[in-house]
């Protein structure tokens, strides 16, 4: 079996089980678990802000960042397909009260600067205004499109001219990285705030960090408090966790290169396309062909290798640490008998 | 003066004065105020629905029926720049926790049957699910455009395929009767529930009534209730409001030969672009004048003359029933003297 | 038929419907409303604060006050049997996200300074700590006490001490203010926001003041347009309204003496307990009656007489102008007659 | 350091620490970890329920199960000082809309069949009624009070009879089961829905279960996602907490007795009172002393023991796993030099 449905199925290597079984741990409820402190010191090193936060998922460190930033009844500019968007829930609206003004960036994962200012709403009697604007990067729904530094910063700074604080859902920000070749540091910069998962490419078994200024991620822990993502004895997943971000970073490159193969090799079969991925996410269009995108993911799944359908028209495989060149091989060829 | 801001300005007419001076009246909260039982059965009757209810405001009225009809966190679909998008403060979001899902139905204020089929989403873990479809008719922010009928049957039957709920925000949905030459029924007769300001160019001073099923108003007596729109001795506004309905509505068809007339009298200015509107709602784009809209506003005020600008560079102008032709001749004469 | 149930059903006097017929108008969400200005300016000189605001009910005025001072998730200390506990849907958490921290005052309607001491909550990572001291006065589930400026600023000093602001609900402030012989000022004095129900006993057919410094009133015109209680010519009630304020107060000594009367007439009945109101809520306790209370409601209707079960042992009666002293007397004989 | 400051200090023991290291892991947010699935069967299991889930916190299950059962508006009867109300941030208002309807049990911690019935509310249109009745067993702030199951029976008999669910905060409940000599089922066997903590005297690293029907925790799961409470491969801490649940249960008689002892020598101490506890949990009144309950925590953490003050004039030792009987001697000899 050929596991291509996400970086989320990776599984921790010996290193991380070992250090979790040797994990010093304390509560950290009350701050006492030297194992998170050690991750949240990395990662704030690691991404260049004032403190950062180990929370138990991607999706409550972007709620958390959303309830810090923002007022109730302002609105949040996001890109139309984004994680916070299609897959949290309806958090923003149901958590903290925003409107959401979803603005397509195309081609791009992150808007420019000048869609964002276009976006942008002043406050009024009949709205409160434009409270956030929140990035993806990189951009999973669309592929795994990688912005640069620059990029971040050219929206980020369109909406800091009109106060508007900026938070970046860095779920895989590494691929980011890696792949523009810039340190994480570069993209957490511009932005208020930035997550950052180590549970997906970078192999943790659970967890992400919230990162930013120390008033923020000291208001952060309130709302994690609030949304029941206060652990105990946490040590035991969040020392593995360190792990990921102090050894697995580096070796996305490989993930990506993975990727690309795959997607040649998928690209080449009849009634598919498959663009050059920009980091680990590629995306197959089955419009030309004779299935839709739940047939094809279900063909493939006959033959031991595992994608998922976005939509009607794209499936996505997803590279990993857990699956090598070989895997990618073998699901290529497996893949081929089956179109 | 000639106010042509909006037609919310409308003043009472004398028969609506006395109406008010004489109306019956009790308390409305225990549902025994016979003007306000009177408006309802006569809303009922003219949108054909089983039932009606009088709300305090338009956005009172969209923002209950919202509520009625969804669960938290489900996306409601809504035209970009309509209403209940600009203008409620997030309420959809802060009522009832919706995540708002907006298309852009381009030249037309209602979408397509094909454009709220691709906003679909169907509820899984990851995302409730579309749980509300909100229309719009006449259209404002689009310059008062009329969706017949046959474009809000087609709407809603994309949704109700889907088993999605629709409301009509039909705040100037009288315009789009009169200027459709179809009975308000025929609008309300697709939908799950509709309202209807009274108070715009029908020339109410206050209301809007609401109307559907008997069990989706049973549950919006209790919305409003919540919302602190539980009136007590309201005939004295509910009388007025009846005649807007029951002698109003014809009239509109003059508003609308107004806005034409203005319109193309403003359409001749140098620098100024005004589309021949389809009801009383007159969009004036000065993206070719030397002055923006901010400042045509005030040179229009300067000469007595009130509009309002939409954005940078659109100004509308509204007509009604306090504004007759000879009022939008001025209006017309004296703005060309500040072009 | 003599309707005791609520001092809610009294209707407009024939100058209120005089008032409304000639009233001044202009759209009041563009503030240009000269009636509701007017009403706005002498409710600000009555209340002795610096501004003032007309809503549509109750209701919305003390939500809209409790969402001004608060920030979500922080608790609101209330009387158990106050009427923002009982009769608005939750509004406290529904629209602030407040949590409800009530407490019992017994045999007074306000609570005591220790006991606001006692109630009060620091916050820290667990709790957001308190956010409002919300008093009502009179109190109408206790049967109207009243609470003199002295005991309203004493709970209120006890909440200034901790920083928390107060809100006092006087629905029925008018009726404190009589029955203890001070200024309706005396008691808008001590805290930072109060209410005045102008459709209660003081006969306005529609509408309730909110008043407070010229800040509170600014942010409050915001929640009152989120809630649906912008109205446009508003003037049609608010010119009634206005007539309640400055010719309706000093006559509620009426119905203080007539509600006296009732009660020694109902207590003087086999099974009945009416101990002597203090303002116009006479509570009748059949505990010791052959009778619950709904029938007890019940017999009273069958003989004209109309009143209302707070719960199965007490019924309401509830004087005001529309039933004089000759009314009150026949209530009191036929009501003899069915027990 | 003797740390009695809570059972949440339980730190995982060698054969947790190998459980960790060892687990069979998947990716839990598409149920394909074994090691949680193998948790949640137990948990099911030793409950007695249909299904069972894992959650991060205790927080997260009880605010879950609070969604789950309750509609937007209606009222939760709540202990007056039970955990979701003093520890929650107000998650039922905030997560919710839930209004308070906190009650006093007094000498227990669980209300009696006639305080639930007194605190019920039927729905009208001025209150959506009761929509929980949630307790909590044992009650941590009352001192580790234990509720039998016919007490938790009779109050969740007056709740189903009057179609009012029931969830049981069982933070403590192996505790009470222990203390009380009954299965854990017993417990779960009248409500609707019960959470466990595993990381308290359990001494699990991390994790809550929550237990039901089968409909109530497919729908738990959906609201977990919602909180962000979704987790990647969770085997890691799961594995372990299922060791506490199987290995750790009967174990916390010793703490008990240890808490015993240990109230027995600290209410010998001048000054100071300590009821015999019913379980782990030892209440200190300080009322009596020279020294208030701050204070008193600071001379003992002087002497390495570590307390908690509850409010001015009561502090909380809590035995546990990790302290034994010489621990507890140590403490109260240490304790006794500062008094
Ligand atoms: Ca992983
Ligand atoms: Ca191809
Ligand atoms: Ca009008
Ligand atoms: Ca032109
Ligand atoms: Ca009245
Ligand atoms: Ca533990």
């Amino acid at each position: 079996r050929v596991d291509l449905r996400s970086d989320t199925v990776t599984a921790p290597s010996d290193e991380m089980r070992e250090a979790a079984a040797g994990a010093p741990v304390g509560d950290d409820v009350y701050g006492e678990d030297p194992s998170v402190n050690d991750l949240e010191a990395t990662a704030t090193d690691v991404l260049g802000t004032e403190a950062a936060l180990y929370l138990p998922s991607g999706t409550m460190a972007n709620q958390t960042a959303a309830r810090v930033h923002t007022e109730r009844g302002q609105e949040a500019i996001v890109e139309a397909e984004s994680h916070v968007v299609r897959y949290e829930n309806a958090g923003f609206a149901q958590h903290s009260g925003l409107q959401l003004r979803p603005i397509d960036a195309g081609e791009k994962g992150v808007p420019s600067a000048a869609a964002v200012a276009a976006a942008y709403v002043a406050d009024d009697l009949h709205r409160p205004g434009t409270g956030l604007l929140c990035l993806e990067n990189t951009h999973n729904a669309k592929g795994g499109l990688v912005a640069t530094p620059g990029e971040i910063a050219a929206a980020a700074e369109a909406a800091h001219e009109r106060g508007v604080p900026v938070h970046l859902d860095g779920a895989r920000l590494a691929n980011a990285a890696v792949a523009a070749d810039e340190p994480l540091a570069a993209f957490a910069e511009p932005v208020d705030s930035v997550s950052l998962c180590l549970s997906k490419g970078l192999g943790a078994p659970v967890g992400t960090v919230l990162a930013g200024s120390e008033a923020f991620v000291e208001r952060a822990r309130g709302v994690r408090k609030l949304l029941g993502g206060g652990l105990r004895q946490a040590g035991l997943i969040a020392a593995p966790a360190r792990l990921a971000l102090t050894e697995n970073v580096e070796r996305l490159a490989d993930d990506h290169a993975n990727a690309e193969r795959l997607a040649a090799g998928l690209d080449a079969l009849d009634g598919l396309r498959a663009p050059t991925p920009e980091t680990n996410i590629v995306l197959v269009d089955v419009a030309d062909a004779a299935f839709d995108a739940e047939t094809f993911v279900e063909r493939c799944a006959d033959v031991g290798v595992l994608a998922g359908a976005m939509d009607a028209e794209t499936v996505r495989f997803c590279t990993h640490l857990d699956v090598d060149r070989a895997g990618v091989e073998t699901a290529r060829s497996r893949v081929a008998d089956v179109v």
